[in-house]
């Protein structure tokens, strides 16, 4: 057996830890540092004896890692850290701003490339496994139609923005896939969906002390962008509740290509997620593509590089030979 | 756009047929030319102008071809065809015998890089599609279990193995998944299922004048390595009905792979085919994959390779800046 894939993480939240959780299932890597913009002190990491450092020892240290997994938020962090860090050290991240990613694949591959290092940005499961699997199902029925379906699970995004209404002194968001819609288009029927059609929003809010729970529930299920084209229920419950009951992130979803191969016949592919946890998923994702990372870079494939790009045999810890004989 | 992709078939079967088809929904490709054992004369081309050939015309057209799609069967036209093609053109074939594919690979691995072509072995759905999906969800998901389920389909083996039993006069048998076996699965549950728990074989059976329908039944429900592990039914029904009922080709199944990220967490991903008809879905993949063997022979790469090796967006007639902007 080859010697151990070298993994450092940058910043320690839920995908950092999730990260932590993933290599210890996969025995060809180990952890060999953790590096956040929090004090080190402060870092408490579940893999017994790996060190903690601040982002500045980066730099120092990057000879000793073969791949870096970024594990900080789309918004903030990965913007300014994906092009700087990917001039130190193979990276991997999951950049998942939709829109901005042919921006930060330019950010990213210029550096990467100037350096002679592999990145490979937006992994995880949409984007990730669900963009796989729409380029796919295009690809094998170009005659046809694609739905990408999300939950039941919590979105982050809109959990946050149900939170800022004043009066909410806590929440939590749940997108549910409309159930017609979905036997629809599992039954090979290509509907038109409107955004309505085809996902409801279920929201659990606790109110603040005096606030009026019905126009709490009016700025909710009016809120431009986030709820105004949905169907939202608002269901008030007590703080202790949202704890109990909603303190997991549950998540997935499913990608359903239906297409045409001749008059009459119709075939329908459907790739599925149902995920206990959404951030120790995407951890997982990120970990297996760590992988196909430092394949590449011992390629010299340098530059930035989405999924698109990978094979899924690099993902694997068994060799060509043994897939073929084994898992083909 | 650049020119069209010049795609040839050798073998105008079922395979043949579909691939067709398939040719016509996928604008970036131009079918040039149909190679059959059989007298040209006794072929009969979907596609309106297309050339027909013997097989023996093949050296002398090979310069014209940029990818020659394999349609001929396993047992007795790959093992010969495949390596020999190899050597003359790119190629791409849906060799299924699993036991025997590393052996296979080989045989065509070696012309194909003394010729300096590349050779894409055992695409279709299985192997194929379900392979990739074993592969990936073992990866992602390193501390749980896989499942394969077929059906409902018709399979072809079994089909032919009732058909030869005295006194049968025809039969169709299909594969059917255990519904109770798939929810415990999809549960995220990781039970260990015997052959018998995880599939059921139904059989339609028209029998031959004068034939004892029990001891036609036995005779297939014992039957060694195809029924006898299995609880199988046997229907007998009229010619007419058998014709009637029984002439379509659906086939499909899921992979699916369950796993833990963290203890008590349950990560299920589940990949599923409904198809209309095995043989043309089995051949949209091979046009797909051909399009991925032309370009990666562009790139310079050579010999066999398999679905482990070919990057999703190797697949899409879309570029990689298309995809990264439109897909990811």
């Amino acid at each position: 057996m080859s010697a151990p894939i070298r993994i450092a993480i940058a910043g320690h939240g839920n995908l950092g830890r999730g990260v932590e959780a993933a290599i210890t299932r996969n025995p060809d890597m180990r952890l060999v540092g953790i590096y956040s913009r929090r004090p080190p002190s402060q870092i408490q990491p579940l893999t017994a004896g790996v060190p903690v450092h601040g982002m500045d020892a980066l730099a120092g240290h990057a000879s000793g890692i073969d791949v870096l997994i970024l594990c900080g938020g789309s918004k903030e962090d990965l913007p300014e850290q994906g092009p700087k860090l990917a001039a130190l050290c193979n990276t991997v991240d999951s950049f998942d701003t939709h829109a901005r990613i042919p921006e930060y694949f330019a950010a990213v591959d210029a550096p990467a490339r100037a350096h002679g290092k592999t990145a490979l940005i937006s992994a995880g499961w949409d984007p990730g496994m669900f963009s796989i699997n729409r380029v796919m199902g295009e690809a094998l029925l170009p005659d046809g139609a694609s739905y990408t379906f999300w939950g039941k699970g919590v979105s982050q995004g809109h959990s946050d923005a149900i939170r800022r209404v004043p009066g909410v002194a806590g929440g939590v968001q749940y997108t549910v896939p409309v159930p017609a819609a979905v036997q629809q288009v599992r039954a090979g029927g290509q509907p038109r969906l409107s955004t309505r059609q085809k996902h409801t929003r279920e929201c659990f809010v606790v109110l603040a002390q005096g606030a009026d729970a019905e126009a709490v529930r009016q700025a909710i299920v009016g809120m431009p962008h986030y709820f105004d084209e949905y169907d939202t229920t608002v269901h008030f419950i007590s703080a202790e509740q949202l704890q109990r009951e909603h303190g997991a992130m549950p998540h997935g979803g499913f990608v359903i290509r239906s297409g045409q191969t001749s008059p009459g016949v119709t075939q329908v592919i459907e790739y599925g997620l149902t995920l206990g946890s959404n951030p120790e998923f995407t951890s997982a994702v990120l970990v297996a593509y760590a992988r196909a990372v430092h394949r590449l870079h011992q390629q010299g494939r340098h530059g930035a590089l989405t999924v698109f790009d990978v094979a899924p045999g690099l993902l694997s810890p068994r060799s060509a030979e043994q897939l073929r004989a084994e898992a083909l």
